[in-house]
């Protein structure tokens, strides 16, 4: 009912008055005068002129099911939207959707995490209101080793929703880092349930520091408003992710991953760099010379040996 | 209380009389009775005699913690057992204390299993006190791409352990089905939740078919007794089975998989073998000709071109 109503007043451009709504979805004038009551603890801005109507005036940065929705225009991602004030981890409340055969596109997002993580167990400062912090279910015909190429791709999808709304350059740092000046700005973490022939689901998470104050971010680390000097829409870069992010999931079913490691390629801030990687207690040190078909970094080492590197983490050397 | 009394009898050759049971473990007379009677309904035989005391006839080859845990001997596996009557899966169930942070070795084994599964889905048919329907949760440091050494490694372990106490031959049909005279006695199934840099945690599902009847097996299967034309302990194969499960488990830690991979090779089904392979919609036909050193199957197709396969169904062609 909340959402009819948001959705009657965002359609019109001037007032709309109780007799019109009230007509239009069949509620009596003072369940109308409820809902907007309602509306307004949640952050819209919603004029009431006597003998006019009623008016919208703004809608709130919030990541209500709603806000999401609206004008979303996509198939797959954000079909079922799980939106929390505050959770553990949304990786964690996806993780179980996923057990329970919640469809493909399911997403879960929240304003603030208590136990947000990044790759290997790390924490992922998750300051609420501030950041996107949102994971999404998906369910690829793949193979287990296939699941980091769901890294790079979303990594493509959500560098361009940041470049459309902030118009900042943005790079990809191999494997699931994104940079605005060489500041981190997001993460990628994605998760499986597998067996050995196939991935049952995976769970991609993306955190995105928004418009977080920089004091309270890690060293390393920035947001996006920090970078841009003004505040940006959450609600609209989550939906534009959401679009990009089913783009490239159909293209990837369409025409499987090459396209992807091509757009991944153009925008690599470790690609032709030297760079020391830390994976599983081995240090591998080197240029970095391309992505192969599956995602994977190869390196060529001083000696000219090339290695092929699956995982790490990347430092750019001097 | 229980477990210290049938270990009493069990030490003792002959009678223990309820005065001594009482004394060693403090327990009224009254008491012991009690747990006499609880353990006869287990299927424990006990002769009570009177001024003798009791004595021990005959263990239940049931899949009781504590007959499981009695001169097991292992450091890792069985450390921790979940032991039931009837489940849906000892897959699921395992997979739960592996997102509860059990620690590894922890097994999970059911008499029977109402949706017990195999690989892609399949069901797995579970019929009670016949089989061996068991699940372990293990932590190694591996990456996704490495959990179906751990397939490999199982069929290894449990191969041995059937040889063992059925004088048998067993044999291994990649990826995952243990064979004798050519029937399927037995398969592995892998699980895990991973990231794309590590795995949380696998569950190795093995199932056997030890004392069942052919005729409530699937067409093409058959069981230990069937083959060998008698019963074979349930609980003796599942200790044999942890034991060497855990061998190999060391043996992995301290020297990688290629000791694994050799005794793989020493006893597969289908290497030097015209085959059919068929994964992922693609059927893939030619000579089994050996396994890489992750495990994969290396067939050579008619035209000479080799071809790597890391998953499938095989079919033996003549």
């Amino acid at each position: 009912m909340q959402e009819k109503i948001i959705n009657l007043l965002r359609k019109e451009k001037g007032y709309l008055s109780g007799e019109e709504i009230s007509q239009r979805i069949g509620i009596t004038r003072a369940g109308i005068w409820k809902q907007i009551e309602n509306l307004r603890r949640l952050g819209y801005e919603i004029e009431a002129f006597p003998h006019r109507g009623y008016r919208l005036l703004n809608t709130p940065d919030r990541l209500l099911p709603e806000e999401i929705s609206w004008e979303l225009g996509t198939k797959i991602m954000g079909k079922n939207i799980f939106s929390f004030t505050t959770l553990d981890s949304t990786m964690d409340f996806a993780y179980e959707l996923g057990l329970k055969d919640f469809p493909e596109g399911t997403i879960v997002c929240s304003e603030t995490q208590r136990k947000g993580r990044g790759r290997l167990g790390r924490s992922w400062v998750s300051p609420k209101y501030k950041g996107l912090y949102f994971s999404i279910l998906l369910r690829p015909k793949i193979l287990p080793h296939e699941a980091s190429k769901f890294t790079l791709l979303s990594a493509v999808a959500v560098r361009e929703a940041i470049v459309e709304l902030t118009g900042l350059e943005c790079l990809i740092k191999w494997p699931n880092d994104l940079l605005v000046n060489e500041r981190k700005v997001g993460g990628i973490l994605t998760e499986m349930q597998a067996e050995t022939d196939r991935v049952k689901f995976l769970i991609i998470g993306i955190g995105i520091n928004v418009n977080t104050e920089k004091r309270i971010l890690p060293s390393q680390a920035s947001s996006l408003k920090e970078e841009k000097g003004e505040k940006i829409s959450r609600i609209e870069l989550l939906k534009e992710s959401l679009r990009r992010l089913e783009r490239y999931y159909l293209l990837f079913q369409g025409k499987g991953f090459s396209p992807i490691i091509r757009e991944g390629k153009k925008y690599s801030a470790v690609l032709g760099h030297q760079i020391k990687i830390v994976s599983h207690q081995k240090i591998i040190e080197g240029e970095a010379i391309d992505l192969d078909s599956e995602g994977a970094l190869l390196v060529r080492r001083e000696s000219g040996f090339m290695e092929k590197v699956l995982a790490g983490d990347v430092v750019r050397v001097r």
